[in-house]
């Protein structure tokens, strides 16, 4: 495998980059490829500016087309194309990141939100007919490793939090199967301030299983929009399991 | 009202930043009281940083108890803590945005992420007691205006990226209805692709009219953690109406 680990932490030191650092180690050791983006460690900027278009940029601003020019102009700032071409090289992509306020911390949705350009991951085909299981990363796979202060029973079917596959919903669907990735069921931990030595061991067997498993194990079955189940954008009635509602309409 | 409208957008002149220019002059015309945080003229920075801690931060960082000791001891950034004082400040807040990823831009995640610190936020109460229609933001009331490109049919029930308000639901529940404010039912502008000046006119008609019943109208009615709907972090059984799945358990 060729594969993008982005990271999301501040804290070298912290349980997140420290699955980074092992998710480097056992992926090298069992002869696979790997590059990272330790995004705090690149001062990566969050938010989208002009400058990110380059010339392509227009006053005032227009950040769908602008953007669009810049990758189909090749004016996209230099961190943005360097972004693009690892996605471009990887087969694989795992955001390896904590839970902060039921998304992604903001410096990694900045990653999303300035490289996941118009025409390069959005913006495809006809009347968005290039999109949903279809797009530049088919073919490759992402996986989202999460860490997330609570326990499972508060994200749980029932939980309070809402069901942890609900909240992910969003980046799964939206962020990654949108511009074509298979995605891939998460590496969750949960209870994270409540870590020990020995739950860490556990924890790091856990993911070193899961990172070699990772080009063979089933991706969330997201229906494709191409795939027949959809008409001009919504979901043909009858199609889903009786009783399914809500997002998980979308899972077949 | 005081109200507080966080804006997220570079470009003053787009659609996002007009509706908040809008907003100032409709409600201070109708004797309200109106600050603005304009987070790309602020020049906000997204990421969390161990500088935000002054020296309450420890090595190695622990982000969760470094910022509620800086919370409690005074020595957060003067920008977050200025933040926090907007908030305590107002009774109403509005977050203007556009849809970017099916979540808020990575600009205004970020203030998220670094002004609702530990013990401002969250971890109050014994075992995350207070929480989820209480908390610090108790009896103030929050609002998300979003400008979505997209046409309605891609968001409704059966819609291909899923049901606006359930893509919605980490930010309404998860950022807003967790710390204490009531959230109301948000202000949507689709199709922003596709805006003409006689379309604006109509946002704009209709903008004015919602702002000035933002202190009459029913929030979402979601389930308070002490409601007594909930049993150890999960909804009780038969609680619910018959039928009703997922995220939409939370909603009475």
């Amino acid at each position: 495998m060729k594969v993008l680990i982005v990271n999301a932490h501040p804290e070298p030191a912290s349980l997140t980059s420290s699955l980074k650092d092992l998710a480097v180690t056992f992926l090298e050791r069992a002869g696979h490829e790997v590059r990272v983006s330790d995004l705090h460690a690149m001062d990566w900027r969050a938010a989208i500016e002009a400058e990110d278009f380059g010339t392509s940029a227009n006053s005032p601003l227009a950040i769908v087309t602008d953007s669009g020019d810049a990758y189909e102009g090749g004016t996209l700032a230099p961190e943005i194309a360097a972004e693009q071409a690892k996605l471009d090289w990887a087969d694989t992509v795992i955001l390896n990141f904590p839970l902060w306020w039921f998304h992604l911390p903001a410096i990694m949705k900045g990653w999303v939100d300035r490289v996941f350009t118009f025409k390069y991951a959005y913006g495809r085909g006809e009347g968005n007919s290039i999109r949903y299981g279809a797009g530049v990363f088919a073919g490759k796979r992402a996986m989202l490793s999460v860490m997330v202060g609570g326990g499972p029973h508060h994200y749980s079917e029932r939980g309070i939090n809402g069901e942890l596959m609900d909240l992910l919903f969003p980046i799964h669907h939206g962020i990654l199967y949108f511009p074509g990735f298979d995605v891939l069921p998460p590496f969750v931990v949960h209870d994270t301030v409540r870590m020990t030595d020995e739950r860490f061991a556990e924890v790091a067997a856990d993911w070193e299983k899961r990172l070699l498993e990772l080009d063979t194990i089933a991706p969330i079955p997201f229906r494709p929009q191409a795939g027949g189940d959809y008409e001009r954008h919504e979901l043909k009635e009858g199609v889903e399991r009786e009783g399914t509602r809500g997002l998980r309409l979308h899972v077949a």
